[in-house]
């Protein structure tokens, strides 16, 4: 073979090889999934949105965002999900819930929040709340949260270890708080019981993929100072979150600052209560300067407005708190008090509520109440460094949303569309740490028939036991 | 044969007949549907619920409403509508909306009313509304209505000829005004063109089983005062309803005010425009004492909460209005401020609104929400005397409703599952005027891909005509 045969032999060998080692480089990604064509709205720190675009998946994690184009470029794929024509969402993050309280959906609507409280709920969980209860509730729950796209939320109920068991089994990433209350309640009599429910649950949990446990004294006006910094004082030795209502009522702020010489907000801070593991809910009743606090020291917000306008609290000031940049986020608050977890009314009542409120049309547009239910729901957590947003790196939690429903029709902006006419049940598929939770509307990892069963035999359960 | 056979053969002969006639009874009946099982929310004036419940319909009425067994024992039924487990309601009244602009849903969202009206909505009118185009935008309206099970619509916009035209095409229930307006608009030049319209377009439709056609001035900023009186005069004429926007803003009240020396309500009862025939879109700004005016005068009232929200309006003093007893009830207004028209959002948000609003959680219960949307709207457009509630004599117009979707498990309450809980997305079966217009969500009065497919077109059009 002279020379130039030689040459001429290599050159094949190099042009027949090139597609082969790119094939192999292709198959060396191992079991990739990507999510491929579609509006890909990535709610990264541009807030790109990339228009037939796609979303690389390996293991628990995003590897890739792009066009559709550069991604199969680069990534097979040993699963496509084709999204052709839909819209690639980050998972939607409900900051605040009760999740089990599903089960109480709608038993005392239209009362006084006293009578409401008094009346029906407390008799009603003294009455039935224990672990099994906890958990179909939880199923309950969760089914719903998934069905309308949400991947990640915030709890604070009791028997919380069962949450986080029943949590974990549903592929659902949660912030998870066991409710610490100066009262006997159902898992916990006492005080010391709960701080010491709450250093288990927190330790057991701690490094769990998908659960953040976390402490949750219920509000100022039920839980002592003395209870408070032992709270704050565990939650600094194990590095926990803190779930905690603040500043819900007009008649919490006006007890607070009669018995503490401060409003919630202010007394909290001067006890040292504050930092940035505290996720506060509410926060209806707070002030330019006590926003300033909040956001100085990095605690979180959840913002529950049908929540808040059911129950007639009042209207947090959330275009100051996002004028100050505050993690503020979106949250359903328990179903007793809505009376569903759907995210997607809450974007929807939380742009237009603070229009009315502002009397500003500009007030809260679609794009930022989005950014609220997603990245800034995340800031809220404090769990923002693994999701809210599709980036590379992150947890892929992700919800896949049709575009093409008559109420959808036609489409202009994509934010419009997503917070003004989209519905829970648009979304059609969901990814929770790379893992499919559910397909083209087909739950993968709860039974929905027996989830019904479980909490209509509750139902009866729960009526029996008020007519006593 | 003897006395005692002949007797014997005459009790057996009776014996015999009576089933043979019984059922000749029932099948005398003719073409009855029956709808059947289920819990029936009558509406009627004791707001009867009949659990395991059954309604008759023979031709467009409904002919018996009561007890499953009671219906059963008297209808043999040539179709039965199995309802079991579902809620069987009145169809859903729209109040108020502007149908064909379904197309322009989201094209300007977050903006000020001035620049929504003037840069986004009058621009894309005036470049794209044609015959064809309100055709196709309501063909896209009526779909979402009926599939969220709302049988009757209160219309205002241009080419109501055509609207009506597609309205009676595709079974719906509608008050359909033409609208008269002191410029040129896309149908009628001048003010003239407008009332000969209106005449012939009312003369047309009047003894229609379906359109109630009616005369709509756009309000009394855009008309004159002897615009209004000639228009009342030939409502007058004609017999026919006046649909016209009144005190929606709190500039078009102060302007009115500077301009004829009175409130929009005092100063369209000062010139004698108020009658039993007229419907007031908004009246968001009015007094006590103007609410006595609508009701003394028979006005019916229409509120539209998600789009005064939206556009940052107001808040229409609807507890006073109820408290009067005002025929007032729930619209979507135009997709285009909204955006959809969906009335169980209308429901759900206006129970909350009002609630946070008045600061009191027991205001508009969820009974009366569904009141509101329901008979309430029929008496506020004047036709609570055939449609609004399921009672015998009345028209069919029916939805049945899934009850055990896990947004609405449990449920304990069913005004509380159905204003709080139920979403569009959960009717099932759509009944008009006698005609199933949607079975298990099947259209079959109109074709949704079709409706679609022009929706898009429109939307290359429209975005084309914007940016030229």
């Amino acid at each position: 073979m002279n020379f130039r045969k030689f040459l001429s032999a290599l050159l094949v060998l190099i042009l027949v090889s090139i597609p082969i080692l790119s094939q192999q480089k292709k198959r060396a990604d191992g079991k990739v999934t990507i999510i491929s064509g579609g509006t890909v709205v990535t709610m990264d720190a541009t807030h790109r949105v990339i228009e037939n675009g796609a979303v690389a998946i390996k293991g628990d994690k995003v590897v890739a965002v792009g066009t559709k184009a550069e991604i199969t470029k680069k990534y097979r794929g040993s699963r496509i999900i084709d999204a052709t024509g839909k819209v690639v969402i980050p998972g939607l993050i409900n900051t605040h819930t009760h999740v089990p309280m599903s089960l109480f959906r709608g038993i005392s609507d239209d009362l006084d929040l006293n009578d409401w409280l008094t009346k029906y709920i407390f008799p009603a969980e003294a009455k039935n709340v224990d672990e099994a209860f906890v958990r179909a509730g939880t199923r309950l729950g969760l089914a719903e949260m998934i069905r309308g796209g949400t991947t990640t939320y915030c709890d604070m109920y009791y028997f919380e270890d069962a949450i986080a068991d029943e949590t974990k089994k549903a592929g659902m990433r949660g912030v998870l708080g066991e409710t610490m209350i100066d009262f006997p309640v159902a898992d916990n009599k006492t005080f010391d019981q709960a701080m010491t429910y709450g250093e288990r649950f927190v330790r057991k949990w701690k490094n769990d993929p998908l659960i953040v446990p976390a402490l949750a004294p219920h509000a100022p006006y039920t839980v002592s100072t003395e209870h408070l910094l032992a709270i704050k004082k565990l939650s600094d030795t194990l590095d926990a979150a803190i779930v905690i209502h603040v500043a819900e009522t007009k008649k919490e702020r006006d007890d607070i600052l009669a018995q503490k010489g401060a409003t919630p907000v202010n007394y909290l801070n001067r006890i040292g209560f504050l930092n940035d593991r505290v996720i506060a809910a509410h926060t209806v009743f707070v002030t330019n300067d006590e926003i300033d606090i909040l956001k100085n020291k990095g605690v979180g917000a959840a913002h529950n407005p049908q929540s808040n306008m059911k129950l007639a609290s009042g209207t947090a000031p959330v275009p100051m708190m996002l004028s100050k940049n505050l993690a503020v986020g979106l949250g359903t608050d328990g179903a007793a008090s809505n009376n569903d977890v759907d995210m997607w009314e809450e974007m929807d009542t939380a742009a237009k509520l603070h229009k009315l409120i502002s009397g500003d049309p500009k007030t809260l547009p679609a794009e930022q109440a989005f950014e609220m239910a997603t990245i800034r729901g995340a800031r809220a957590l404090h769990i923002d460094k693994i999701t809210g947003s599709i980036e590379v790196g992150k947890r892929a939690d992700i919800a896949i949303v049709d575009l093409n429903s008559l109420h959808q029709t036609p489409s202009y902006n994509v934010y419009s569309s997503l917070v003004y006419s989209t519905k829970a049940s648009d979304v059609r598929t969901v990814i929770i740490n790379g893992q499919i939770v559910m397909l083209d509307r087909v739950l993968l990892t709860l039974n929905e028939s027996a989830i019904k069963r479980d909490a209509n035999a509750y139902r009866i359960k729960i009526i029996n036991s008020l007519s006593r």
